[in-house]
């Protein structure tokens, strides 16, 4: 965590309440602090001393950009003026000595379906018998809702769900998944800013997004199987949703930014890309069995999504939908076309079950699995750019 | 509003902040005063000086009970604790000297698909080829998540949103929607208190309802057409939902509870019923062309719903999803099987438009219309328990 990124997320220092960080290195700086002490006069004490990032998502992006600003200057080398101010002596954290909380009051959760590979080869899978994008796919970025109030952070176990599943002929009957799986994702969360009734122009979308957020959309596959027909997947994803601890901003992803893939056809005009939204996060999914270590199971990366984040909100709102401070709007499963890039285990393993290094196979996960997502932008010489783990455990059904 | 109602909604008087109120025949009762007089012992005063329900949704059923039963005590004749306390002397007023506000800030909003007459109707037309319900429709109450971030209260203006629609054959083309439709249905707000992980039992769900309100999901047919396929409604219904003013307790429904229809096959034995709660509300949707006198187009009732509010809420929490304070769960449109019975005009329009009394007809809406639910218990000598209309203008589309 280089100077470079100073993400935001929301800690607990020991015996203390909830208030708003940024992480640089091993250590946290305590936000709270630092305003108590008079050297972050860009906000009003109740936005750093909050339960959640929502008070400054609620705020514009000038403001967000002069905080992160004036914290870099803080931060940097040579800088005295935490050291100064001697009330916020203890400002700074080392990070196992916090715990690292929800980031983000999730209001919405949208969940797109936006890579071309991921789509293509679900719809493979689930409808064999025709052509696997339907029509509507490459016009507009295909999405639906999902479950706020279930969104959890990085290290919350996950509890295996029941539900309605049909394993072979007759009716269903009502037991715990036996097909739990993961979508890798990269999400991002809003702050406000457009009236009911106000699309957010496709050229406008950056203004009104604070950050991205790593994700892990667990999801029961034989649930969904049942239930999806006619309105889109409900307890079949809604048991779960993990985030990672840390927003990583826009500014920080700013060197970056990519293209992404062309289109064909053009997008209508309000979908057309307006600049380069796209960011080059290079992506990777470890799972351990048992208490094991960490095996890799896929390696990906975020360029390729088909739509762009800005695309992905112009059409949410396209209908003059708002966006709310502390929305949540993630991809979609990100796979790439080779053999080890896909974001899900039932993509993982449609030739064949993975092989983890204590011998053991998996085709959908097993009690005491952890899953952990890492994401990246940079590296190899220039600053990295990181999320923190994203990283689940799965607990037995309750019985 | 007798006082056997005492429904709960946030009102603000003119030139003060919002509160939380409770009606009495023409007038509001302003909790927030009665308390400062020290007349509302069994909540905090951050309960009633609020500006949505949610911090009192947040308590449990027993405070609920308490809070309304104090008021009836307080409301009833010849109690004058009230008038005897000098300083709540403005606590009633007039209900049109205060303004209606959004009872509660929507954390997820799901909309069911409930109603046996409506899915059977929606899938003759959706899927000519096949069996109207497709083969979960009976085992479990189908549902899916909307956006909760533009739940607006009765009143709002209903600006008409554009989307991507393919009126003939080739590409879609974005314009506003022709297809403006309407759903009648009537919605449950929930308290909290499930720890993620762990279901609401169906006997276990009506401590969790606090009361039910009426809601219109305004819906664009053909925006919905062209984007549902496979994950299900989006822009089509996103744009607007308006709900009435007043949440109207469970308790004060106690004595319109009924069985609901017969169901077959019989739901596995975590969605049998426990007792009954399904309710006899009967409702209504007046149309108003432009400036015109409202002019009721469809008449049914709540009664006749397949699945049951109880059976709902444990089908959503089945899986370990949470219900936070604050989030509404929706029927899904209500239709009876008698024509004139149906809750959208894309069914009731079915064999041919309707005809309203200035000579003009109406397949779906247009510019200018007014839509007004009235939903109410009881009636005919009875006490009438209703939720004050739930209304909603069209606006043109933004050009």
């Amino acid at each position: 965590f280089p100077i470079q990124n100073l993400p935001f997320g929301i800690v607990r220092p020991r015996d203390s309440a909830p208030r708003v960080a940024t992480r640089i290195g091993d250590h946290v700086l305590d936000l709270a602090a630092v305003h108590r002490v008079g050297l972050l006069p860009e906000v009003p004490p109740e936005v750093v001393e909050a339960r959640n990032l929502n008070p400054l998502l609620g705020r514009d992006r000038a403001t967000w950009r002069a905080l992160r600003h004036r914290l870099s200057v803080l931060l940097s080398e040579g800088n005295g003026e935490i050291a100064a101010a001697g009330d916020a002596g203890d400002a700074l954290l080392p990070i196992d000595e916090v715990e690292l909380l929800l980031p983000v009051e999730v209001g919405d959760y949208v969940d797109f379906y936006s890579s071309l590979e991921h789509a293509t080869n679900l719809g493979r899978m689930f409808r064999p018998e025709g052509d696997p994008l339907l029509p509507n796919w490459r016009h507009l970025p295909i999405g639906y809702h999902g479950r706020g109030g279930t969104v959890v952070v990085s290290g919350t176990p996950i509890r295996r769900p029941w539900g309605q599943v049909t394993p072979g002929e007759g009716p269903p009957s009502f037991r715990p998944t036996q097909r739990l799986d993961i979508e890798l994702e990269v999400g991002f969360v809003t702050g406000g800013g457009n009236p009911l009734g106000t699309p957010i122009p496709v050229g406008a979308a950056a203004d009104h997004i604070f950050g991205l957020v790593l994700v892990n959309d667990w999801s029961a596959r034989d649930i969904q199987r049942f239930e999806y027909q006619p309105l889109g997947p409900f307890l079949g994803k809604s048991f779960a949703t993990t985030i990672s601890p840390w927003v990583v901003t826009l500014d920080a992803l700013e060197p970056h930014r990519v293209p992404g893939p062309p289109q064909e056809p053009e997008p209508l005009p309000h979908l057309r890309r307006a600049e380069d939204r796209a960011y080059a996060i290079d992506l990777e999914v470890l799972l351990a069995a048992g208490g094991g270590d960490p095996t890799p199971i896929s390696r990906t990366t975020f360029a390729g999504m088909y739509w762009t984040i800005a695309q992905q909100l112009a059409h949410a709102t396209s209908n003059g939908a708002t966006a709310r401070p502390g929305d949540l709007f993630a991809s979609g499963t990100i796979s790439g076309a080779d053999p080890g890039t896909e974001g899900s285990l039932i993509e993982l393993t449609r030739d064949g079950p993975i092989r983890l290094p204590d011998g053991s196979e998996r085709r959908f996960l097993e009690d005491g699995d952890t899953v952990i997502l890492h994401g990246w932008a940079g590296g190899d010489g220039r600053p990295r750019i990181g999320f923190g783990e994203c990283r689940g455990t799965v607990l037995p059904a309750l019985s």
